[in-house]
């Protein structure tokens, strides 16, 4: 059973994603340490005790449309309660609305351990919590004073509805559409699907955010506008109303996530009320809809992220955890023991050790690139003015790197979990294969992990002209200067193998610069994954290098064997990747051919 | 829905594998190219027509175990008996039990092929030419005359007994034993898990080969015996008797290859006859069952990497239909038709197509790797005396790297085919995401894809002191001096990129010769994975480029194109691994403390 990592968590917070600085540096206003420390076991033990014994139930009931309810798995309604009740889903809302306005770094290190609990529980509250700050953002004061103090406690969930049947990726051709009212509110009509947690009865209100086009819209993505669109409409005193003309049509049948309801929502068929048309309040500007949603989309690419690095911590555990009991064979030097009839335990055999140590480099590597990716966002918020720009830069940076890093580990952490196990890990009981069953949607959602590599490598690289990639490069290489001149041993030749992975990190991140200020889009885009790929194993190299000089300062010796394992056992590959960037486009558009 | 490439299934077994030579040169006996297409194209049009169409339906139903009967999915009784009738089931069996006597290429596409259709109903007769295997190869005349006849014909289906609850990979440790009676025949008790198509109504009866322990056997693996147990006995008339004393005590609940009841036997429990006590009939000598086993293990796992290409080729296909019917965004350089409102299908984003030509090239290497491996086989049997050592040595080093590159594949080429498919891929209703749950076995049973690298280090390399591979190893240099002197732009860098990955193969080949040399075997084993991966991957780069020659000659271009895409896009990589090889053990060694 999952146990939430909380020393490695907050190790990883303070002394390699930037938290210890800006603590002491007091850009965190007045959050002390000991708080951190109280918020990350309360976290851990909420997510240990109560969401991950319920994940199994969640897996094997699914969410369920029962007479046109959908039902959530037994224990579900009561855990999201107790959840809510401590707090959790309130910890980066603003204070004005009853949130604790805490750091997103935070917030991301409780999404991870709720997802490692049970990631289909946990999507719930991640879509409210989006809902939550698109609605603070760019909602009118009376919208915000009507809904939010019920969403910020958890009150009441909130969605976001995005895509429909033919509009996934490419929102500009999307068909829902909104009338104007006379009284200033809209009338919403049409289809969306894949709406996650759209419908449950867990509370007594839903607040949809739904994306839709006026009549007069211009075409594209231009002329796409935000509505908020509640399940019962909210009296001005603030009690619930006539249900509104929406409801969920289906839940989807799905490889994981079961117990998290994938709606298609039908708005605006008649269903409820006198006159068909979803009631809707727009939020916003009519026609900037989009920009609405790109104001959260980063911290939600995050939160995605999260779900990766949760999968890859809860699969290591359960595959060491195994690999310590399972005996078989005799590995290389065992000596036997009577307890085990000379057999050893499967963690001795070396291709073991290889898959579980690899797991918890992986992990730990998209574990530290998510929550730097979170100071950078919490350093945009509170640091000194003249910087903002500069944290901005480096969030918007690290954004598609941390979201498509640890959704491919989680995917890859998990299948190794299942390998661990053998035979068991095939069979449905043992529960890891549930683990890559929920990470597989991981690098799909949010914007395809294809399309991180787009944004990556057309939007984030040209940033302030190029410099701001390349300053980040210089810091990264201020690490290898310091395991260098450290000069320990039990680094071994981590230092040269970092330098190596910098330096293809460099000539690959030029050469795209080059191929984008030309205009060569095609070019770019056809190394755009192996780069950012590229660049993610460049910064776990890098990061997990950060934490063992930290721990090699007070003597410790597990982070030095990590980073060391990763430097000399997983970031060569950088070189193929940049081979790949710079030399594959030719014969990637001449292979295009014989797809017919 | 799979349709079978018949063109591209008869292009690799002659140019890339070596039929083509060999029926030249008269060594598959009287076999012509006209029975050899007829064969494929009927085995293709099987699959395509009447196997695929009943996967969905097998997956939704799955085996169920009703009133201790188990049901196979609606349809799949019917399906077997036309398959049988067709003769599939025969084609390498002895002509003496009414086989066809022919050579196992043939029957590896073949397997293929069942498999890309449905790789659960695949299983079935996948586990009765085993036995017959065995059985075959071991039994008394007797027994044969008795057995044979049926399970050649697919009357009567075969399954393997090896694994029990704590004795998987080692069945050293097995506990179900066997009691000697006096009439010559032996009474089995004991549980076996994880038994494919172990029990089902499908046929009349079901011959069970299990592996169990006398009395008076020597400790570990040569003390197991190997037994036939039929679920009815047979009289000598071969009408059938009683019920033996065998059940399905349960099936489990699998992430895949739901159609495949996958049983738990009880040999011995005293629920049928007057006596506790299945029947069984000694195969081989008493003590020698393992040595019996093994020679059937070439082919069984070799058989399990053709579930690897199968499902590779049925995920491509269906992700190249999916990516050119779907429209999303405009890809750079896309022209817009009026058809698709100005948006491309997804398969001219660039991201898109690099996914589907790496499965396409991890398809074609994997396929050619295993028809490779299986004409190995064929010459052992077929080829002048002496050269059969040659042979029987070439297959033994391909099965460990047939096995493990295609299962690999499998999962790989999988897992990107959901990705192809975006939103839609985690839907079970699309199938793309049953390819992946039914993939996942593969590298897991008949010998985890870590213990075939274990076999294919410290057994396989060393055969003819190491001359074998690399004899094996020069052969390969001689594609890349064709490739070379054909001098044709369209290959770009090929001959440069192969030379390079046939280099990091003898280099990684030579350090391991040397460590096994002295003794050093944790070192050698530190390594086996990774040897085992740039293996493959430099054949997946020389056995394209061995059938872009061949194409060439006549003037095709996309094997040329393909070819060329996984040397300048996928087998850079060798250089990392063989660095993994030689310089990762000693970081490996130093992060296993930290597991704990």
């Amino acid at each position: 059973m999952y146990k939430a990592p909380v020393e490695e968590i907050a190790f990883t917070l303070k002394h390699v994603a930037g938290m210890a600085d800006a603590l002491e540096e007091g850009q965190l206003g007045d959050l002390s340490d000991d708080l951190v420390e109280a918020i990350l076991e309360e976290a851990g033990r909420f997510a240990s005790d109560e969401v991950a014994p319920l994940a199994e139930i969640g897996d094997r009931q699914g969410a369920r449309l029962v007479d046109g309810k959908v039902e959530v798995p037994d224990g579900w309604a009561d855990l999201y309660r107790h959840w809510a009740e401590g707090g959790w889903n309130s910890l980066v809302a603003s204070t004005a609305y009853g949130g604790q306005g805490l750091p997103h770094m935070l917030n991301v290190a409780a999404l991870e351990m709720w997802n490692s609990g049970s990631m289909a529980f946990a999507l719930g509250p991640t879509l409210t919590m989006g809902a939550v700050e698109a609605l603070t953002a760019h909602g009118s004061a009376e919208l915000k004073e009507k809904y939010l103090h019920k969403m910020v406690s958890g009150e009441w969930t909130g969605t976001m509805n995005l895509t429909e049947p033919h509009a996934g990726s490419d929102l500009g051709v999307m068909k829902t559409r909104a009338e104007r009212r006379d009284d200033g509110t809209y009338r919403i009509f049409g289809q969306k699907i894949f709406i996650t947690w759209g419908e449950h009865e867990i509370t007594r209100n839903i607040v949809h955010l739904v994306l839709a086009r006026l009549p007069d819209a211009p075409a594209g993505t231009r002329g796409i506008s935000l509505f908020l669109v509640p399940k019962f409409l909210v009296n001005d005193d603030g009690s619930l109303g006539a249900r509104n003309d929406l409801h969920c049509h289906s839940l989807e049948h799905k490889l994981g996530i079961h117990g998290s309801p994938t709606c298609t929502m039908i708005y605006g068929d008649g269903r409820y009320g006198d006159e068909a048309g979803a009631i809707g309040y727009l939020i916003g500007e009519e026609n900037k809809g989009l920009a609405c949603m790109f104001t959260m989309m980063n911290n939600a690419r995050l939160a995605v992220g999260m779900q990766g690095v949760a999968i890859c911590e809860a699969a290591t555990q359960k595959a060491v955890a195994f690999a310590k009991e399972r005996t078989q064979g005799k590995a290389p030097g065992w000596s036997g023991s009577g307890q085990t009839g000379g057999m050893s335990p499967i963690i001795e055999h070396p291709d073991v050790a290889r898959m579980l140590v690899t797991m918890k480099a992986l992990t730990q590597g998209a574990r530290a690139i998510c929550y730097t990716c979170a100071h950078a966002t919490d350093m945009a918020h509170h640091a000194r003015a003249d910087r903002a720009a500069h944290w901005q830069e480096r969030a918007a940076l690290l954004t598609p790197i941390a979201k498509s890093f640890a959704t491919d580990a989680g995917v890859d952490v998990a299948s190794l979990g299942i390998q661990v196990h053998g035979g068991m890990g095939f069979i449905e009981e043992t529960g890891a294969a549930r683990y890559l069953r929920d990470a597989r949607i991981a690098p799909i959602y949010e914007g395809t992990n294809g399309i991180q590599a787009i944004d990556l490598v057309t939007r984030k690289l040209p940033l302030s002209n190029g410099d701001h990639v390349r300053g980040f490069i210089t810091e990264l290489r201020e690490i290898v200067s310091s395991v260098r001149g450290l000069n320990r041993d039990d680094f071994g030749t981590t230092a040269d193998r970092l330098e190596a992975s910098l330096a293809d990190l460099d000539e690959a991140t030029e050469w795209l610069l080059v191929r984008i200020a030309e205009g060569n889009t095609a070019a770019a885009l056809a190394g755009a994954t192996p780069y950012q790929r590229l660049f993610g194993l460049a910064l776990t190299g890098a990061y997990l290098a950060k934490g063992a000089l930290a721990d090699a300062e007070t003597g410790g010796f597990e982070r030095v064997a990590l980073c060391r394992f990763a430097a000399e056992n997983l970031i060569a590959e950088t070189a193929a990747l940049k081979d790949r960037v710079i030399n594959g486009e030719a014969s990637l558009t001449a292979a295009r051919a014989l797809l017919g």
